[in-house]
């Protein structure tokens, strides 16, 4: 079967070629263990953080030529483990490889049932992780309400897209913010009431004018500039649910000057802002996936997701997460049929 | 009678030399005014917010050569104004004169009661904005319980002085982190269990001995290295009341690099941190202003306060505000007797 290794330690953003694709015998389950096929592979901006020598923020560290971290939805094919028998469904991070034996400890292990208007890897999308972080973020921090207006940076990404989602369910206007005109074409397709375009000339200007009342809620992904054009525009007293910073997943701690921590304190006290940052499966937990199963099943969020078909391709839909792409909602790679 | 003009706009920290006593004719009350003489100034370092030419954040602003700003206790000696009569005692923002001319509509006007355990002064500290704001942090913004840890910047302040003593009376455990030896043990002489003082080269480690089992509540005045060096301590999921940023009130908005911005937003996600920025009259109000009242007059809470003698004397308490000093407590200027 085929595995794919990390081979070095990214520096900034990681690249295709921190990986390589390695061989390796299909392992055989022991007790209380079973055998996995993979079946869809998820690739999230979060696994950057484990990826230094002194892993982030509670993060799985990946030790260098082991196989990379990543949860994946695969069929059980042998099991001698309590619960799961040969042709189950799961979801659990059982990491880059075609086929994998794990146990009951493994993190994020659980049994999916197929749902409606869903293909199988909405368990690593809309109906998993990124699904409860949109959610949590949204309803649980943001307390979105009817009327209000909503910022979304990242719109187009895995979280961003179905955040901005749930906020037109909840009767807010959306704007999100996103980096080029087709995917600001693809999130307004989406359902957002607006989408500026970050890298464009006029993007300040662009977003004052497509929230005229200022903004009650931020559901930020990016931080760094794009932070820095949003916060003067927010209302006071807005919410600021910190999702995730990647403009700056490569910086290790600092950048280049001025330091703009002076300027973000002063926002945050004269604009009495209340930020919170979350991890959305903590915080959403069960009920964020139920709302979010109900939702996509009676059709009220749609997934969207972009597919690399095969193993080999994990290292360069990883590397494609912290680039200039046409990446629109959740990327997965397909690593073996469904059945 | 005296009045202090504000001459120059202020360049970093405000000095002494930016204002200049003046003299002028005591003012007369038109109809639904009274004539008002000052008995106790106060100095705020969130006044330093109003003497750019663009003042920040809703802050009022001064003009140059005209009166200085700020809220002060007074004596009504001749009113035309309904509710208000000679001889009664009020707050409000008349400014630094001896006398004043105020109606109606005149920025935190009140009548005041003194109060048991307090002096006149009082109304401008404790039982006043500063009250209020370190109620709103500890009880409303940052919710403070039995058994927790909290971390207090600028412990020796108006605000934080305070704060700790109703961490105290909620039963936690309260740090304050103030600068000098001196202030440090007038900290602890005030209840807090611990003062560290930011001066000392081993600043870090003690602040780290005196936090074992980490901060559940950071209750931040002073922003730049201190907030920098406390947020490492935080525990998992902490709140961080963001009252104000004194280490920062100098710079416009930048600072010299690197740039911490990138560290502070890894902060708020991978900590899970919740913070909020407050304006105390606000978020406190009127259940603010009695609790601290009740809690002053049975002796839960102590008045401290450090006096400057005469209206002369207003630029440079002020001045004193943002410097290494020996103050305690409320900065008050004492401007004539009580009666």
């Amino acid at each position: 079967m085929k595995q794919v290794l990390l081979k070095a330690r990214p520096q900034g953003f990681p690249k295709a070629s921190d990986f390589a694709v390695d061989t390796a015998p299909i392992p055989t389950p022991g007790p209380d263990q079973m055998l996995l096929r993979t079946i869809w592979l998820s690739v999230d901006p979060f696994m950057r953080l484990g990826l230094d020598e002194k892993p982030l923020g509670g993060n799985n560290g990946v030790p260098l030529d082991s196989v990379m971290i990543g949860d994946a939805v695969s069929e059980v094919v042998e099991s001698n483990l309590e619960g799961f028998a040969p042709g189950d469904f799961v979801i659990c991070r059982s990491g880059w490889r075609e086929y994998a034996v794990v146990g009951a400890g493994t993190q994020n292990l659980r049994k999916i049932e197929p749902a409606k208007n869903a293909p199988l890897s909405g368990a690593i999308g809309a109906l998993g992780m990124p699904g409860q972080t949109s959610y949590a973020g949204m309803v649980t921090v943001g307390r979105v309400k009817e009327g209000e207006t909503v910022v979304i940076s990242a719109a187009a990404g895995a979280v961003g897209i179905i955040a901005g989602q749930i906020g037109k369910l909840k009767g807010a206007r959306v704007v999100g913010i996103a980096g080029g005109a087709d995917k600001c074409a693809a999130v307004v397709a989406a359902g957002f009431d607006a989408c500026v375009d970050y890298k464009a000339a006029d993007f300040e200007e662009k977003l004052k004018a497509a929230v005229p009342d200022g903004i009650d809620l931020y559901f930020d992904n990016v931080g760094g500039d794009v932070t820095h054009t949003v916060l003067p525009l927010v209302k006071y007293g807005a919410r600021w649910a910190s999702c995730g910073f990647i403009s700056n997943y490569d910086v290790p701690d600092y950048g280049p000057g001025p330091d703009r921590m002076p300027w973000l304190l002063r926002m945050i006290m004269l604009k009495g802002l209340e930020i919170r940052g979350f991890n959305g499966a903590i915080v959403g937990g069960k009920p964020a996936l139920d709302q979010m199963r109900a939702w996509v099943e009676d059709g009220s969020i749609k997934i969207k997701q972009t597919v690399f078909d095969g193993l080999d391709k994990a290292p360069v839909a990883f590397e494609s997460l912290f680039k200039s792409n046409a990446n629109v909602g959740k990327v997965v790679i397909k690593v073996a049929k469904d059945a």
